[in-house]
């Protein structure tokens, strides 16, 4: 790949090295899969800076992306274990976040999604982590569960260094307006479309 | 992310079962970033489904993608250690291959291409990976360094199940006709554009 080259010189009196350390807030979207995939990516670049990295899925099952969650928890070990790369957590939404005391058997994927936000919200508020990958969480946005304007200050707001990589389909257009980085993949040839099943490894 | 939805029942005579099973040749190409990363992404469901995965950069700095490198070296090392997931190689053009015995201190990144190529034939016609990651591969195709028709029928031919992701801009029309997968990824917005630099932890 080659090196980035810069088109313009801003005039916002920053100076190289304050741009250079500028916390982004990325969005992957766009309806060919890759999105949530590339985000991991960008996470094992972070994950060897020795960044605090925090996972958040806003999935329904607890058994998607297992494939990604157990590498960046063996991540998260050799770095406890040896110092190496930094710190990781992963929460999933699933049935409810680990952490939450909401009981009840019936599913609220609403209720779990503004405490999944919530629980967010807090921890960039204090600073807490280098590293935030949302994953999946433009589908709350979409559907009404979490407020995309509050969501969006908060991001504007946040405190310190802190990067953040949301993933999902249909970003709401405020949010890719307040990001500095926008990737959208698209399908150019997939083999769903020749009929052919998502495999282990590949898909998961 | 939904459920893969298939489009159509292919008529080739597999079982669903033989079919989610095939080995599959993966292109991810356009003019955004993302591409590698993705790739090393699927890398880390490989490395959790206990594959052999080996990478190969088609780059010319041993300094480029140092992140990816040593979190997947880490992995590996985890694999040794713990029997948790599955081995790791990564190999680096960059001023030669590790392997490489051709000496003398003149650069020529078309003998190397080609030098990194014969070995992945090699591996490839021997079974020895689940996962090929043939990183920036398609930068020596298009200069003619490495012939487009002879990959290609090698991967045609290729025994046993491995997979192959190719990345990199421009891949050639003979590649993406080959491929069961291309993704390509389009710049909406890159920081960039607005003269911010590339930085630690994000472009590296």
């Amino acid at each position: 790949m080659p090196q980035g080259q810069v088109a313009s010189v801003p005039t916002d009196g920053l100076t190289t090295r304050q741009r250079r350390n500028r916390p982004l807030l990325v969005v992957h979207t766009g309806a060919m899969k890759g999105k949530s995939t590339a985000a991991f990516g960008t996470a094992l670049r972070g994950w060897n800076q020795g960044w605090s990295i925090a996972v958040f899925q806003f999935v329904k099952s607890a058994k998607w992306k297992v494939g990604e969650e157990e590498a960046f928890r063996a991540l998260g070990t050799v770095h406890e274990q040896t110092g190496q790369g930094g710190p990781v957590e992963w929460h999933k939404m699933g049935s409810g976040w680990s952490w939450s005391r909401r009981s009840g058997t019936e599913a609220d994927h609403a209720a779990d999604a503004a405490e999944g936000w919530a629980e967010i919200r807090r921890r960039i508020s204090a600073g807490a982590h280098d590293l935030y990958v949302l994953d999946e969480f433009t589908y709350p946005l979409k559907w009404g569960w979490i407020d995309v304007d509050e969501v969006v200050a908060t991001l504007a707001d946040r405190p310190g260094h802190q990067h953040v990589i949301v993933t999902g389909r249909d970003a709401p257009p405020a949010l890719v307006e307040a990001a500095d980085l926008v990737m959208e993949t698209t399908k150019i040839k997939h083999p769903m479309d020749a009929g052919q099943k998502g495999q282990r490894g590949i898909e998961w």
